[in-house]
């Protein structure tokens, strides 16, 4: 075992199991055998995320803690996107080959990822370590409809539905940008602090949930320029569209200072910033006010048309989002 | 787009609706929203393994067929130890940078996995698509008790159970150490066919199951005599140890022909081999009999003791398996 990191399997599960308590309601048999054991609801949702050294995160500016509170964020975010509960996930773990990154560095991503799962209650069950020529994770979440005993999907949306917005547009854009242009994460703390350690909005999805008019949501990882047309898309006949009206000053104040500094309009670059979790919803217009009151954040950002395509501000809407599948 | 393989996200899922039929009675929401939505029974078995190329895998003699096919039978085996029946997986597809391998690569890769997916009758539900310096796949598979309703874990054996062996062991490693020795795949037919596409055993957990006296059970995934301790690690109390009696006639003759032709001890030989994917059971010796008739292909291979260490046919058993954690 070198000084910097576990060696063997048997290190690191130790480590595993120092961050996450193994007992837990949802999980019926200690760690260790062939497979989790779950205690599972009649209905789960479930998804699965890659976190990909250089594709997702760069080590440069992503702590450990912030790699490991990362990789778990953008899966709950998925279960937060249908208005569900997560209950637990499993990780897949590939870990770069030769000495360790610094003392310290898996029990501090285990850490961050700990000290998030700890947040939402969440079971580290069943899992995967190997070696690998890249630091990554793969994680899967499950989760269980809310009280309501409702999920939220997608293609449910009818014109004049009001469009929701619960969690910031572009701010993850501006910290990402700050970040890559080297800019100190301690310029653009609130920024900085979305693009690495980003708040699934669990709470606004059950809420969402709870809310028989609202009728479909989703989570943004992609940028609202992209996934809008997907919660639009996704229903039976023809897609409708939507009129988005983003006010400037409902963005926050160092997206708008980054937007100033680097001469690019607010609106437009909150509609193409990918990673910010927020929600997206499409809701009955004479539920939304009650929508907007239940939850913390969320404001209304346009409405459904009968008409195709989206506008922003009146002129057609930038055309794409955020693709890690892009070829760079 | 180049001529090679999809260049986009929406290419690559029609190739997966493709090669995957939406509809599963398991799958409640078709593909395409935030999460997978799924029929769950109360109890859920749920395993996660990755397959990453030249760690798990090589492009020099796994078609893209067998990669598929081996990614979902490494995962599917860990349900088969527990006694269990799969139902459906996600997938994190890892995707190589540049131009594509061959044409229909991914096509060959989708359809291998889509292959094995069928003879079990799963459905591929959640997922996730990335570019990456590697290609190497993350699957999270989840299943539920047999009609027996009991799962089998590995820490109940006790001193006098005969241990069973459901499967081939070490005929994989003969077929790992032709073909890395660049051998032809087709100077050891069954060898290299049971390295590159395993059968997961889940008939014969599922049976294992059934049976009130087999107490213990795993998937020998690392090789005997790294598995088996772990298997009788797993009690509570000291661990017992055991008697392996491995008799060369119980090998299959490409095993024992590769030992014949590399001077190596066939018991040893079997005994160290990984990726069998054979199952292990610990049974009541009164039940043994019942196991034996039940299950094609099973058969004894030693008694748990009282005394602590495993000897094969009398003498010290090798110490080491098969490790991917390992560097190399």
């Amino acid at each position: 075992m070198d000084q910097h990191g576990p060696a063997s399997e048997q290190d690191f599960l130790a480590l595993v199991d120092r961050h996450f308590p193994e007992a837990h309601a949802h999980a019926l048999l200690p760690r260790g055998d062939d497979c989790a054991v779950l205690a599972c609801p009649p209905t789960l949702a479930l998804s699965t995320d890659l976190f990909l050294e250089d594709i997702h995160f760069r080590r440069s500016y992503f702590g450990p803690a912030d790699i490991g509170w990362k990789a778990l964020a953008v899966n709950i975010s998925d279960i937060a996107g249908m208005g569900a509960q997560p209950l637990g996930f499993s990780l897949g773990l590939m870990i770069p080959p030769g000495p360790q990154p610094a003392p310290g560095f898996w029990d501090e991503l285990l850490g961050g990822m700990a000290a998030l799962a700890r947040e939402h209650g969440l079971a580290l069950s069943g899992g995967d370590l190997s070696r690998a020529p890249i630091l990554g994770l793969c994680i899967t979440i499950w989760g269980r409809p809310g009280p309501s005993g409702r999920l939220l999907t997608r293609g449910a949306c009818r014109p004049g539905d009001t469009l929701l917005a619960c969690g910031e547009l572009g701010l993850v854009r501006a910290g990402l940008q700050a970040l890559e242009a080297g800019g100190p994460a301690a310029a653009w703390p609130a920024a900085a602090a979305a693009h690495l350690r980003p708040r699934p909005q669990v709470a606004a999805g059950l809420a969402l949930a709870a809310i028989p008019g609202v009728r479909a949501a989703m989570d943004l990882s992609d940028g609202l320029a992209r996934d809008l047309p997907r919660l639009l898309g996704a229903n039976q006949g023809p897609a409708p569209g939507a009129a988005l009206t983003l006010d400037p000053g409902s963005l926050h104040p160092e997206t708008l200072a980054w937007c100033a500094q680097t001469g690019q309009d607010p609106a437009e670059f909150a509609c193409l910033g990918g990673e910010d979790y927020a929600l997206l919803a499409a809701c009955d217009p004479k539920a939304a006010p009650r929508a907007l009151a239940a939850i913390p954040g969320a404001r209304a950002i346009g409405t459904v048309t009968a008409a195709p395509g989206v506008t922003l501000n009146g002129r057609p809407a930038p055309a794409r989002g955020f693709d890690h599948f892009d070829t760079p």
